[in-house]
């Protein structure tokens, strides 16, 4: 009963959430995965694109350290800030609203949350973002779509991640396919390395065609 | 005051798991990681090895799938329970005992629960056991213990993964020794490859020596 309320809460304050947003016509990427599938590298690859056309904001969740909004400043010229979450394994839509107020959203055209890095406890909150990015990183395995199945149930779009060290994982696209496929019939499966700039082209294309449509109000 | 409540009422029930498992000399290891991080592999390098000495259990936990109860029963003589937790992204004390239960404690010497892939919840949940075994994937990044503080505070061991794919990831050894440290001054380290075989006999030597100093009441 406890989890219900807080959801329900949760899922009214996310429409708070998109009405801000919408109202600045901005477009907001939750970005999820488990720890280490490589966020913020593939943001990394992203930005620099995306930048070319949108002025770019993002919101680093970490329990602690702040060395992915640092690297993030460093190489990007997108607006970011750092959040602590005191401990707790995802974010939930105050904590969303709260960065986004704290980050400063004016200006701005596209969004990206990276998520705490978790395949579970994030994938119940409703962030607010106009759209969920799953990774799966490919050393993790083919499998983890059925062991983790609500994070792949709210995907609208999962890159597969590290796909340049296929060769010597044994992970089978065609699985990790059809174990997606089993949780969710619509979502864009992407195959991506942000190490060889592989599939990013693709990804930047299904982003920036869904954040225009939001943009431009289409 | 609603999580400090569940906490404080989970760490009582721990004692009583442990006294359970003293009463009948067990030594039961909380094997904890990210997903894919090759928890099913270690055990399926450790368990027939400590089979010739030992009766060995397994809790297998899981949101979803019986993929991993089913590949060490098939692979290995321990006794296997496969164990669903609705979507919790945690095992609590209350269920680690109900699993305990329903695997049937009598004549084991040593239990493994192979705990939910999160790299945050199980951490703060005491299962009743007796060793924090925590893995650390080498593609997952030498960052990890920084970012995922209390996972890395509570192991009692940690061994890094995947360790043959070292020349190709950037991964320092040194690093990842060095940010561990920061969390836990104490934990043991392992360097580990399941499929090459490495290390497994130093993490092999360090859990044998902590069970049997427990099952002979040392």
């Amino acid at each position: 009963m406890i989890k219900e309320d807080i959801l329900s809460r949760n899922n009214k304050k996310a429409k708070d959430v998109r009405v801000l947003l919408s109202d600045k016509d901005i477009f907001y990427v939750n970005l999820m995965s488990s720890p280490g599938a490589g966020k913020t590298s593939i943001l990394l690859r992203l930005i620099p694109e995306l930048s070319k056309k949108y002025k770019i904001g993002v919101i680093e969740a970490d329990i602690d350290s702040e060395k992915d909004a640092l690297t993030i400043e460093d190489k990007t010229d997108a607006k970011v800030i750092q959040m602590h979450t005191g401990g707790a394994c995802h974010i939930t839509c105050q904590m969303s609203l709260e960065a986004l107020n704290a980050l400063g959203t004016d200006g701005l055209d596209i969004i990206f949350l990276e998520n705490i890095g978790n395949l579970v406890c994030p994938a119940e909150f409703d962030t607010g973002a106009d759209m969920n990015l799953v990774l799966l990183s490919l050393p993790e395995g083919d499998d983890k779509p059925l062991k983790y199945p609500l994070m792949f149930e709210v995907a609208d779009a999962v890159a597969i991640t590290k796909a340049d060290v296929s060769p010597i994982f044994d992970f089978s696209i065609d699985n990790a396919r059809e174990n997606i496929r089993k949780r969710n019939s619509s979502a864009e499966i992407f195959f991506t390395s942000a190490k060889q700039n592989e599939g990013i082209t693709e990804l930047l294309q299904y982003i920036e065609n869904k954040a225009a449509k939001k943009i431009q109000g289409i």
